[in-house]
């Protein structure tokens, strides 16, 4: 197998590395694609180009690998290469999240084979778990920890006992968070990958625009507190379920007890966790976020390519589900200002309701479609934590 | 597809529940081999036989599920149904374990599916993503807590603070040991389980008879009072890894810390870490014993036969790796009762020394070989925990 990179960052050096030490993978990168052909690099000149076409128009070149962070130039990459029936192996969930329906058409189109389990949760094998082990309708739902910045944020929280600001402050300064934090901080990171999953888990194409995204910038010390003082931490968790032909999906913090698996799920480590009509629940944890954690599974894409594995999305050729949130109820918490910001008719029922000078809040049930059209659902000043109870 | 089934206990009874519910998976059970055609059942009569050639001898019939626990019938059965060109599935990791050279040889010949998911872990989908995902010489160890009896006794030592005496009868009174438990608790379930996964992880044969196994029958007070004092707790680890072309593997007690993964692994969950050269630990935890857990397993077994799925055993094609303990060392723990019952020159070093009145331990490095034949290894007075140091 003949490999051409685009893109020379940490994976693909790690790659390199890899491949030039393992017997068991027989793959030679033969030419990578850069950006800036002056920077000093461990590797032959060579090997190095500025012209996409010298890979995607080499014959010789069996897999083409994705390695750049520009959404829109990935995408154009991975569609010239699916074109001219090459294997292609990605890691970039935004593209691939907003490209599924065009991505999966080119594939069924072309017959090329397009691999991106480190899309998701990195080095947790769940794309492909999905795809082969649970490959039935007996799932009932995917949900997990799928990113690695803001748990690390929200475990420096817990554990230390510290504000969110001061916790986004130290995972910017250890490499943890981008200087422009939004994309995780505002939960639009798990987002993508929630909908990657919806597709492998359930079948459903869903637009990320569709599925709301509450991120964890709104936590403030009260919240913190009334954590704590109900022995509980905060987690960003994504989730996505099936109730009969339905299918619907959210990403909104979450109260877990101390004691609950996800809370030690902590830093940059993620989780997902199955359940199914007739299994327990299972769970995966790995490292979510890193060079390693994402080369480890390009790796194992790659691997696979020496076998013509290809995703079969067999939910989708069986499937008769769609994707609607109507029906679904969420237990939540909403923490306020003042009287009248929180629209009380937007609620099913409030079960719990506290106020003093300096904070509000209500626990109550709200369906989630109500709560993504709420005027109040982004003010400032309020924050919504789902209450699930353990 | 039709099934033939062979026991039709709760794993049996529950698919056959699950069967008549999904549309997903287009399965009929059309022959069920049982023992007492007496017994009370709630499926009609019809269905039943007594004579396994009524299944085995039927070309209607696919595909053959093997659920009965006696290992020489179930090989049997098996054996007969492979070389009929039927699938087969299984779960009945003793006699898996034991014959593993000829089923995989059976496999060869006839080219019969074999698949036998739920004999390592029950509902952990470990043998599929070692065949799938951790398909090439990149895996270096797999390990991890593969009982669940014994897990249950070791959560309620720690958890409660009680004797391993108390915790076996609370274990035997509800359901979670036979009231043999020695299978369990002297490490041999999880010792077959390794030797089922050291063929997919590392592509060798091992008898059971050369994997060493300790239980955990031997642990007493002073044993839980010096993992308390230490922040400890002890959990069964069965362990398989590979350096360079040698593969080793062993089933120890072992220490572990309270915020390690494995100490929040509590009760019927199992768990799995695989390491790679390339990856972080991963974990997979799910529960390791129960029907359901092993139906889920079963289920998705037959579902993968939709598609024809068989395992490869890549790695024992690919391969020139051996089992060889020679060179593996450990550091243990052992707590004995008067000097000179166990021979110092086993050992390569000896870190710690203790003794008072009441007991004396050792904790010290040793190789695996050596430990495997001192001649103090099984006096019921002394006891062997592997010191980790995490």
């Amino acid at each position: 197998m003949k490999l051409g990179l685009f893109g020379f960052g940490c994976v693909g050096q790690g790659l390199w590395k890899v491949l030039h030490e393992t017997k068991g993978i027989r793959a030679d990168i033969k030419r990578i694609c850069i950006k800036h052909p002056d920077k000093q690099r461990p590797v032959p000149g060579h090997f190095f180009t500025t012209n996409p076409l010298d890979i995607l128009d080499d014959p010789e070149v069996d897999i083409v690998v994705e390695l750049i962070d520009d959404a829109e130039a990935a995408f154009a990459i991975v569609s010239a290469a699916l074109e001219r029936g090459k294997a292609v192996v990605s890691a970039n969930k935004k593209m691939i999240a907003h490209r599924l329906p065009e991505l999966y058409s080119l594939q069924q189109k072309t017959g090329a084979p397009f691999l991106y389990e480190g899309a998701c949760c990195a080095s947790i094998p769940i794309i492909r778990n999905l795809e082969e082990y649970y490959d039935n309708d007996l799932l009932t739902s995917v949900e997990g920890i799928f990113n690695g910045t803001t748990n690390v944020i929200l475990s420096k929280i817990f554990d230390e006992n510290i504000s969110f600001r001061e916790a986004l402050a130290y995972a910017q300064a250890n490499g943890f968070a981008e200087s422009d934090p939004s994309l995780d901080v505002d939960a639009f990171d798990p987002k993508f990958k929630l909908c990657i999953l919806l597709l492998h888990a359930f079948g459903v194409f869903v637009a990320p625009e569709k599925v709301l995204n509450l991120g964890v910038g709104r936590i403030n010390d009260f919240d913190i507190q009334f954590a704590q003082s109900r022995g509980q931490v905060i987690k960003l968790i994504a989730r996505c379920y099936r109730e009969s032909d339905k299918v619907g999906g959210y990403c909104i913090p979450r109260f877990v007890h101390r004691k609950h698996r996800y809370a030690n799920v902590r830093n940059e480590y993620n989780a997902v966790t199955l359940e199914s009509a007739f299994s327990e629940h299972q769970t995966f944890v790995g490292k979510g976020a890193g060079d390693k954690a994402t080369g480890c599974a390009v790796l194992s894409d790659i691997s696979a390519l020496r076998y013509q594995y290809k995703y079969e999305y067999r939910k989708f050729s069986q499937n008769g589900t769609f994707f609607d949130i109507t029906d679904t109820e969420l237990k939540v918490y909403v923490r306020h200002a003042f009287e009248g910001q929180v629209d009380e008719a937007d609620f099913i029922s409030i079960e719990e309701r506290y106020s003093s000078a300096n904070a509000r809040y209500w626990i109550g049930k709200i369906r989630l479609q109500q709560l993504q059209q709420a005027r109040w659902l982004f003010d400032p000043e309020v924050n919504v934590v789902e209450w699930s109870g353990v």
